[in-house]
């Protein structure tokens, strides 16, 4: 693993040069960061429940034609993906009220919202990932006016797929980000717009539908505790970890009480 | 004037119960406050001057079809307006990156944007007038989807006119601040939507076209001196005070040195 050479180290993954042109290996780390890095911690076996879980995740969207940069699970903790040029925006889908949203905005959280809400901030943690409207990614230049639309339509698509699976297994999905990269196939000089990155809890707000308890990185930023075993919890009701648990990190999630 | 029934006070101005119906005096203070009011201070005669070019502005507007609230001025630091109910955004348009487009998006000060730019802020002092995008505006409806519409292009009238006007007499339109009120003429159900508050050197960033010199508010906020000075000296330029100086405060301005 380590001769493989880094194309890029974020806070909870690693890119590596893929065994062919045109690939990535993606690593993820146990490490854990909130509040633009400020906060930070290692928790033992995230990176793997990550993996699986967003596995899970870009499998079932790229079948309903949501074209991502995943192509296969490797091992425990990477997968290969397509290597795209990232979109600098994170894309945030908002269903119910909750951080930022209702910081700056004085919407109380937990407040449904009268339709989803799709906002868009720019990625730069000198500058603490800042809102940015469809002007100032306009006027800046950091989509073209074809991909800001691309983009709000491919990421209502995943809330609304998303939404469900997550509600058929006693979930609100109440918000998540996503990131885009443009993937430049053969001779095309436009590149097409697939979705990147990972979606986890790490990316998600989601809280159980019967008692509220939150399943996602809020537990960590909160100090609420037992983080990795919520997202073992998610994991165990999408089905991907047996009931009897398949990693050594698994533990039974009980709202952190 | 202290018989006069107080509607609302803000940080430089007073709105009274006006002569007749649907009419407000807006009386022009000499306070000053910057940051969200964490820095203050009396600067005489700032209230006579932004009633004259606030008037100025006003009616030199109205003249080219953009509806204002203005009725006419009725003396040094009062002027008699429509009462409308504000929409709560602050309506931001830019022509040169300066203040927080700089700070919170890592833009040069000084650089001239690729066009002109126009952002909603939403007025809240308590949350800081934050920065909203057209999706928030939507959602909790803080205007509607045809008054957005007619937000943006009255604003970018208003940019043309105003940067039209300053231009011819050396001075640079960097940035400004509008305002916008509904107001319910007889019986009818959807309002018009009139430009209203004031358009004075407290609401737009005005450099010198030749030396850079800020005659602004800018000159407050960064202690540099000569404010009220810098106000006249645009009063002066606009044709609106005489040579001579009209009030007791005018004095020449010197850029501050």
């Amino acid at each position: 693993m380590s001769k493989k050479r880094i194309i890029y180290e974020g806070k909870a993954k690693i890119l590596y040069e893929g065994p062919e042109p045109g690939t990535l290996i993606q690593y993820f780390k146990d490490d854990a960061t909130a509040f633009n890095a400020q906060k930070r911690a290692v928790l033992d076996g995230k990176g793997v429940l990550n993996n699986r879980i967003s596995e899970f995740m870009m499998t079932r969207l790229s079948a309903v034609g949501i074209p991502t940069h995943f192509i296969r699970r490797l091992n425990m903790r990477e997968q290969l993906v397509k290597k795209v040029d990232i979109i600098p925006l994170e894309v945030v889908v908002r269903n119910v009220a909750a951080g930022t949203l209702s910081k700056r905005l004085g919407i109380e959280e937990g407040q449904v919202l009268p339709r989803p809400m799709v906002e868009f901030y720019l990625k730069d943690d000198a500058l603490g990932d800042p809102l940015v409207t469809e002007e100032h990614i306009a006027a800046f230049g950091w989509a073209t006016a074809q991909e800001y639309e691309d983009l709000i339509s491919l990421s209502l698509r995943v809330n609304d797929f998303m939404s469900g699976l997550f509600a058929a297994v006693g979930i609100r999905l109440v918000d998540f980000k996503l990131e885009f990269g443009r993937y430049y196939e053969g001779d095309n000089e436009i590149p097409r717009i697939l979705l990147a990155d990972e979606i986890s809890p790490d990316s998600c707000r989601l809280w159980d539908f019967e008692t509220g308890d939150k399943l996602d990185k809020d537990r960590f930023r909160r100090d609420l505790g037992g983080v990795t075993e919520a997202y073992a919890e998610v994991a165990r009701r999408l089905g991907i970890l047996k009931e009897s648990g398949e990693t050594d990190n698994v533990v039974s999630f009980n709202g952190g009480k």
